[in-house]
């Protein structure tokens, strides 16, 4: 069950790209969004979601049910809704603020960032994140480099590669992609990665860092990076309240309650293996949920007011959508946007975020390696 | 605030001192201790404690008036009585575990697992604490090794003996007694022992693989060890319970709340800017409280059937006792035993257990080293 929320958070969703120092994490001129736009997004409903991640612990039933015209232990009023917490348009500004500064790196001392990415294997949709941080790079002024090996690659390949990169001054940002081919140990390629050049912030040392009162990480890993920036864009207070972080990923939940935790939240871990989820759940003001079932949270889980960050990216089958599937948080959202004050939509909530974090990552990495302020 | 908490355990508790592995700690014949015995530990009680750490978000008057006396929002009966959790007798098992595996270790290939401590300036109470680990070595077949310098020394110094000791085959245990000197880069300095020989767990990559999932500290630091280690011994369940760690401190606090959760506990960190501290700490099935406050967790704040493990130590003024005062806990005994199902005393709970695991992180490295098992 350990892994599985892991793995199951990996199977459709990109984190793994980085992030960077700490607490306030953007140092650039803020451009603040406008406390609680009033921005709409339209989702549709439905009633049969088929084409989830299963898990033992949420029964399918319950996911079957998440409409607006399900029971509901919480009262709401159809006329109530939340504040939409957009993503896309606070990564547009921080891709804006980052191709800013690039651009008066270049400008005074000739630098210009480089960001390596090592992908290994034929998974589609791994060539598919790789392409848009790639063409995200292009877009703020950073240069990207990219290694492609064989799905039958050695362990040794893909180390020799970030070895070199490790020593190469024109790059100051390392992201292997994940998932790896099966016969690799992840662990040790990871650590391969030197910790100055870990804008993922997987490093064990990074983490601990992170966890440690009175210590700095290098980096601050992209996914919860971007849901603390959204809480900050959006002036949503976090010291002292309850802060409720479901799924305990080390890329996702795990450092979203470390970040939480060092703003002064008081922070539950809510897993798989936690009974009365719901009732805890209830218990917050602040609620970041990674785990990748789709709809698991209902909106009987939800604080009226409570603020929701939905990280789950889940495909669910949808016959009315081209593709045949359309994408659903954690949380659902039908339910919940009646009962919370804000909530990140899914998609164009987190998702864009972790891209704009790895730029504004990778933008750090160059500043402090060339003590650039 | 945050500085606060680890420097009030710090001031009058000694939890420089280390621990091993991870999940099940002690890989020894386990002599289990009979559950619940009914072990007697005798306290006397004080309206006037004067002599506490002071922190503003607990105010004086409510430590006052801890007594069996005052008002309890949680109704107990004078006969009902917990489980007394018996450190002291459940640290010199693993002592005795610990002497018969370095024993064992000796016969078969000549090791013995040598333990360096490295005292920097005249402090009396670090002195004691040196001097008790250097007796516990002895009693259990350990070397040990101490360098005193003093408390004019340079950081460098300081390094250059604990880069020595890296390299001595003989020791494999390094110990930097807490606190240093106010004109050291504490961070600097830990961080230089070595992460294969850091048998305090304080190493920021110990602490990031102790965090995450998949990953195993090489070292447990050992007063939360410690914590766990009762938990096991008494038979007390941890999986699925609601666990409260009050205090986020790197030694004790942060690392209790992540092996309560790699247990698959649900983790609650309750800390100074906690609101509503008591209301969060009725919840929990087990609490683990280390902040070095006298007497702040009241009968009150524990919910019946609680385990309560204290980890505080702190000195209170007691005209009574020859020595001017008395050790209390951050749990309000007299209370909180009339409501929890075991507690630990203080002193006689976790304090014995330190030093006992600092001995079985040392013996377990030297294991590792020598690849004997």
């Amino acid at each position: 069950m350990a892994l599985m929320e892991t793995a199951a958070s990996m199977i459709f969703t990109d984190y793994s790209s980085s992030s960077s120092s700490t607490a306030r994490l953007l140092h650039f001129t803020s451009s603040r969004v406008q406390k609680f736009p009033n921005t709409i997004s339209h989702f549709r409903r439905s009633n049969t979601l088929k084409f989830g991640i299963s898990n033992p612990k949420f029964p399918r039933t319950i996911i079957t049910y998440c409409s607006s015209a399900s029971p509901s232990a919480v009262q709401v009023t159809e006329e109530a809704s939340a504040t939409i917490i957009d993503g896309k348009r606070v990564a547009k500004d921080i891709r804006e603020e980052v191709a800013v500064e690039i651009s008066r790196m270049k400008d005074k001392i000739g630098i210009v960032p480089g960001l390596a990415v090592i992908l290994v294997g034929d998974r589609k949709d791994s060539a598919t994140y790789v392409r848009n941080k790639k063409k995200a790079c292009d877009s703020v002024g950073i240069n990207s480099y990219e290694v492609r090996l064989a799905e039958d690659s050695t362990e040794e390949e893909v180390v020799n590669h970030i070895s070199k990169f490790n020593d190469d001054p024109s790059v100051h940002g390392i992201l292997v992609q994940l998932p790896l081919p099966r016969h690799m140990d992840e662990e040790k390629i990871l650590d391969a990665v030197c910790i100055e050049k870990d804008v993922d912030g997987f490093h064990p040392e990074n983490m601990g860092r992170l966890a440690m009162r009175g210590r700095e990480p290098s980096f601050v890993p992209c996914t919860p990076k971007g849901c603390i920036e959204l809480l900050h864009r959006y002036d949503i207070p976090i010291k002292g309240k309850r802060a409720v972080v479901i799924g305990r990923s080390n890329i996702v939940g795990t450092p979203a309650a470390f970040l939480l935790q060092r703003e002064d939240a008081t922070v539950t871990v809510v897993h798989s293996r936690t009974e009365n989820a719901e009732e805890i759940t209830r218990e917050a003001d602040i609620i970041i949920s990674a785990v990748g079932q789709p709809n698991m949270v209902r909106g009987s889980w939800v604080k009226p007011g409570a603020v929701i960050i939905d990280v789950g990216i889940n495909p669910v089958e949808d016959p009315d959508c081209t593709r045949g599937y359309r994408l659903v948080g954690d949380i659902c959202y039908e339910e919940a946007r009646k009962v919370a004050s804000a909530i990140t939509p899914v998609p164009g909530g987190v998702g864009p975020m972790t891209i704009a974090m790895l730029l504004s990552n990778t933008l750090l990495s160059a500043k402090r390696i060339h003590n650039f302020s």
